[in-house]
C-alpha cells in the first residue's frame, strides 16, 4: 500500500532536503496535515519566493532581496576593507559578532581540484574587479580553515598582493572555551605558530 | 543584521516543523536556494495540495485523496474485521506487514483525561455507527501500548462487547530481536502474562 498521492509527493519533497530520511519525512509530512492552513500556504509561498525573489548582489555576490544589497549600500560602513568568505552563511556569522564594519565578498565555494572546482568556478574575478574600482586598503581572507579554504586564501593572496593591497588571514588557534587536551595536532600547531606577545 | 526577507520567512516556516531548530532551519533554507527550481515549485505545490486535496475517508476516517478511501472501497478485503488504530501512520505500519486483509478505523488520537481529550474528541462515535451498518464480526484494538492507548482500548471494548461483536487486543510482549535483559518491567510482566502453550 502507498500513501495517498498528495502526501506521498510531500514525503518525496521532504526527502530531498539534507539530513532528512524516510522516517523523518513521513513525520514532517503528517505534521503538515495538522498544521493550520495559513501556515502551510505561507510555507509554500516562502519556498517559491526564495527561488524567485532572492538575487545575488552584483557587488559582493551575497544573496539579497535588492541590488546592491544593503551592506554594500550602507554609507556608514568602512568601504576600505573587504572580508572574503566562502558562503552567505559566513556573512551572517560575522555580522552576528557586531565587531566588523567593513564590506564583504562572497566566493560561493572554495578552490577544490579534487571536486573539479577551479578559481574560475568561484567569484574571484568579481573580487579582483572590485579592487580596481574602489579605494580598498585591506582584504581579510576569512575562508574556512580547511585544505580548500587555505588553498583559496593562498590563491587570492597571490593575486591581490602585487596590486599593493594589504592581505590578511583570520587567525587559526584554539577555539575559546575549547580544551587543549582535546585539540587536534594541526590546530595546536597553528595555535603555537600564531602565538603573540602578552 | 537580518537575513533577506524571503529567506528569513522560509527559515521561520521550517522552524514550525517538529524537531527542526534554528540551525537546521537555516541549513535547510540555504539548501533550498541551491535546489533546482522545478523541485522547489513541486515542494511548494505538495505542501498546498496536502492541505487542499487530502480528505478524511467518511467510513474509516483515514486520510485519503478519495472518499471512500481505496481500502474501504476494495471488495477483495475481509469486511468482517475492523482494526482500530490511533493514527493514519499506524494504518501504513500494519499495511506494510501485508498480513492483515481486513478494514481499518482511525481514531485520530486516544482518550487522555490529563490532556483534556475525552471519548467524544476522537472518532469513537463513527466506529460505533459502522458496527450497526455492516456485518462486522471482530474488532481488533491496535491502539498504542501506553496508558492512553490502553484506556481507549478498554473504553471501546466496553461499548462494543454488549453488541455481541468479538473484541480482541493486539499482544504485548518482547519485541522480536529484543533482549530480555534490557526489557522494562511492564513489558516483561505483559510478556509473562500473555505466555502461550507451545
Amino acid at each position: 500500500m502507498q500513501y495517498p498521492e498528495p502526501i506521498a509527493k510531500l514525503i518525496d519533497s521532504f526527502m530531498k532536503l539534507p539530513g532528512i530520511g524516510p522516517k523523518t519525512a513521513v513525520r514532517l509530512a503528517f505534521h503538515v496535515i495538522n498544521m493550520n492552513e495559513e501556515d502551510v500556504l505561507e510555507f509554500g509561498r516562502s519556498l517559491v519566493n526564495v527561488k524567485r525573489k532572492l538575487i545575488y548582489c552584483s557587488v559582493c555576490q551575497n544573496i539579497s532581496d535588492r541590488d546592491p544589497c544593503y551592506i554594500c549600500d550602507d554609507s556608514s560602513r568602512d568601504r576600505s576593507v573587504i572580508c572574503v568568505v566562502q558562503d552567505p552563511k559566513d556573512v551572517m556569522a560575522i555580522e552576528k559578532m557586531r565587531d566588523y564594519n567593513g564590506l564583504y565578498h562572497v566566493l560561493h565555494g572554495s578552490i577544490s581540484p579534487v571536486d573539479g572546482i577551479g578559481p574560475e568556478d568561484i567569484k574571484i574575478t568579481e573580487l579582483i574587479q572590485r579592487l580596481s574600482d574602489e579605494g580598498i586598503k585591506e582584504i581579510i581572507l576569512a575562508t574556512n580553515p580547511t585544505i580548500e579554504g587555505e588553498a583559496t586564501a593562498m590563491y587570492i593572496s597571490r593575486l591581490v598582493k602585487p596590486i599593493g593591497i594589504r592581505v590578511t588571514r583570520i587567525a587559526h588557534g584554539l577555539p575559546v572555551g575549547g580544551d587543549l587536551e582535546y585539540a587536534d595536532e594541526v590546530t595546536l600547531s597553528k595555535a603555537l605558530e600564531g602565538r603573540r606577545e602578552l
